[in-house]
């Protein structure tokens, strides 16, 4: 069994406040982060699954393949976007990069089957860098 | 003589759009970058002064004095700011990192003689990375 | 469930040496490390925490709060410090980075129910790169 | 118990092609690492133990040991060299890097116990970055 | 006048050989890079133009216009390619990094009149390094 | 005409204290740094040399008379070191990074005639980074 974990570079803005919420309670709780008007960040992005080595390709993963699905469920939406203004589930909650990490883990989850119909590999981990400072993981 | 540099981080949305051109052209220059909503950066800015090192303190710019003003001039009107919306002159040119590079530089030159009265440290170049993979220099 | 790392720096020096062993022994065992004026080290520092994300807030640990309990029981005793004469479990154990990855998990294990006292996040790795090439992690 | 990292580099060159698989099989498979003169690699190698402080000497591990036996099991054989050329086993197996980081791990544990005779530490992880955007590890 | 730099990566194999040396100088003169079988690297080349901006668009160079220079002239001639095999130069010249830097900024020379007709951006500099521990410089 | 850069690492510790300053002066100046028991970075050094390509090597500098050089001048003397205790001229002058780089480079001076008799290459520059955020670089 082998980790395997590709990376990926998108860049987004954002603005985190919570609706629920008074004024103050969110300018203590996000600072400089509740700016009105947002501000944005390149988030390095890494999706790590989990499998046996196929004796015949020397494979634990279709990197093709990950690319695809991470192309078509994740960087299509996200890049270059406002993600308060342009993800549905961002109009409910928070876009903070733990929200984001459970989203894009979710998304990665539902074309998974579909992406690799084998039992393997299985979505271990998505990890994302908001900042080289700053970094939020989802596992299984 | 010797250069120093320090760098400092900032995150920042903008969206590229010049209003003088037709949207076909604005999205065929500026691509993703030109996405109505914006998106956003870390953006790294490294400061280079240039000066002889001073024989009783060993040094060639005090580094607080230059933190200090790259705080005050850069950072606090920057970072985590919406680069369109919140710095005046990017009502009037696009923001592209050449511009901003360009107006940090202009910033900072404004003012360097109140910070550094004395003939040394000049200010050489402003640099910034909108990602890894893009840096821009304003050079005297 | 996710998991939150933030990244700290401190920059300290130390010398490598065992009160009980011979001469010879602690020039064989600790080499370039044992040489009696010490020498030093920039330490990155990051500290992971492991929780649920609050609907409320789309946080998993207040960034805040975190930094700084860091600041008061790591970075003001650390850094810019030299870790055999400044720090007093250091006159007793000899300072290698595997004693100070436990020192400092045990000091911020000190002070987290009293910066958390919710149940979550709970401390879950303290990780110290001495240099690129060097890694040591201490998990609950 | 301490976890302990440390990181080497090696350069090598290599072609992925299967020996029972079609020639359009191979191509759509490895893409342009199909090309039959090969290409090559900066590897970052880094290797993990696990194991107890031991009390007097402050360390997990010996560092110059396991330098001694990765560079006698790894580095002297894999650095600046052909792996489909120079490798034995991958006469018979793709020189993929979930390959290569299984038999650098099995390098490592035949080595282990006249390198390590004490019962700690152990091996407890290698990791391969083929690039910066692709990761490779295996476990125990 | 602005400097901008764009990162492109691509990994190849060579093997340093000069035909006019004798085995033993050219073992000495080359050490490990002398195994006739070869090995690879992960080359980043860095590519600095030179220019002033563009009022209209806030642009010093399109930046769409050079990554398709670089990926004809360069990315889709050494990517994944054996340099010593697939090149026609380095039948005759060593693929030293010194010489490979020389040959790509030559290729890009040739083609930037075509990619960039007016008189701006210019060419500045053409950076390679063969590992985080060597880079080599061309200038104009 | 080619400019190569190599880079090397050396870990020492020191204190900035101005002797001909007042202790109030002294810790304004060098804040942190001034704390009488020391402390250490890791210093990342880069020698940049710049001439012309051999063409029967395809050389601009034997990269191991060139390791060499800096091995005897710099890294024996520096690495692992107190530069305060154990550099002779660190007795008369602060170790600022300033200092350090002007010495490094003056000791590289010293031995390059000897080290490359011929014309060529030329030492061009010498940059040290005490930590990510802080770089100094002499020049010819």
């Amino acid at each position: 069994m082998i980790r395997v974990t590709r990376r990926y570079v998108f860049s987004a803005s954002h603005r985190l406040h919570a609706a629920g919420l008074p004024e103050e309670e969110n300018r203590r709780l996000y600072g400089k982060c509740n700016n009105p008007f947002g501000h944005g960040h390149n988030y390095v992005l890494e999706v790590s699954v989990w499998g046996p080595v196929e004796a015949r390709s020397g494979r634990a993963v279709d990197p093709a393949a990950l690319d695809q699905l991470v192309r078509e469920r994740v960087l299509s939406a996200f890049d270059h976007k406002n993600l308060n203004e342009e993800i549905e589930q961002f109009r409910r909650v928070v876009p903070t990069t733990e929200n984001l990490s459970l989203l894009i883990h979710e998304r990665l989850k539902q074309g998974w089957s579909s992406a690799f119909p084998a039992r393997w590999p299985e979505l271990e981990k998505v990890s994302i860098a908001e900042t080289e400072r700053n970094i939020f993981e989802v596992s299984e």
